[in-house]
């Protein structure tokens, strides 16, 4: 209403990023109404009255705006690509490092609280969290492995990620949230190494 | 308003389980508001308007009334006296699968899922929760382990079945969703035993 058309601080073109950040917003609430297979580029930028052209410009594809849409502090297939490239007797420990110092800024807490927000409070928001998790994580570890039960085990790293980070970050439960990254890796990667690649039954 | 004094359905006298539900409300509320150590059993009396003695009649004590305001399906002790009782190999696998039973029943999940509603947008609930962990989890592992590091380990088992919870009882991600409670003794309970009784740094 006043200043709309004043630069923007940071000294971006006035535009692009309201223009960028209307996409994501429109993205978010896109992904969480119809879940990610139903959304569609062509749909997002419709709700932010802008050309399709656009969306590809600035994301790329769908999966990437779907990542940005979840601002994540790290993609998760980079885990995982991390993980892989050390060898597969430093998978658990790189993964658990590579996790850690991705959320160790506080800043990603408050996006990790919102994300667990919303997945508790709206299911389509844990339908989106889900997707993600598949997609994103569960399904590049799976076809990866290429060792019996991998989804099973996908998702039992998971569950040790979401609770390491929820105790660590969210509840800041002593003295799990004072450990040094070294001291989790060292607690916390041969649960993953043997989640990923030992006996599980 | 109309048919206050109308015998409940059930066969209970008018009013026990009234008093005893306005009980944990106040219970509920001083517990979240002033945490654990402020709430006074007189305070919540006063709440609830009865008589002191009344609460103490229901509950016994201060610790047994926080433990039914958060309505556990499983008392957090009992897991681990089950898991003591087993022995020191059995330890891991034990206390998965006490932890597994009691939550299974579909009604709890709505449970889990209000503490962990409350806890995620309410400070003071994340600080009640975070209460009922470290007295009545973390505590009486750390004590009866008498092992280095025990309340590291503690707090790591509760990573994994925070963790494991919501993924399973929330998320709903699959397979681990529909994974037998034998198959994820199996492959947690070594995760649980290594964290309480092996090698973590």
């Amino acid at each position: 209403m006043t200043g709309a058309s004043q630069p923007q601080r940071g000294g971006r073109r006035p535009g692009e990023s309201g223009t960028r950040e209307a996409i994501l917003a429109a993205a978010r609430g896109a992904f969480a109404e119809l879940g990610y297979d139903r959304a569609t580029m062509r749909g997002i930028a419709a709700d932010a009255e802008v050309d399709p052209a656009l969306v590809i410009h600035f994301f790329g594809g769908k999966e990437a705006l779907f990542e940005a849409a979840l601002e994540l502090p790290v993609r998760p297939a980079e885990i995982f690509a991390r993980g892989a490239a050390a060898g597969p007797d430093r998978l658990g420990a790189t993964v658990v490092r590579t996790f850690l110092e991705a959320w160790e800024p506080p800043e990603t807490r408050v996006r990790l609280m919102a994300m667990l927000r919303s997945a508790l409070t709206n299911d389509a928001a844990m339908g989106m969290i889900r997707d993600l998790l598949v997609r994103e994580v569960f399904g590049p570890i799976t076809r990866a492995l290429g060792v019996p039960d991998a989804q099973l085990r996908a998702t039992l790293v998971g569950s040790q990620f979401v609770g390491l980070a929820i105790m660590r970050y969210i509840a800041r439960l002593e003295p799990l949230a004072s450990a040094s990254v070294d001291e989790l890796v060292a607690a916390v990667g041969p649960t993953v190494q043997r989640y990923l690649t030992g006996e599980i039954d």
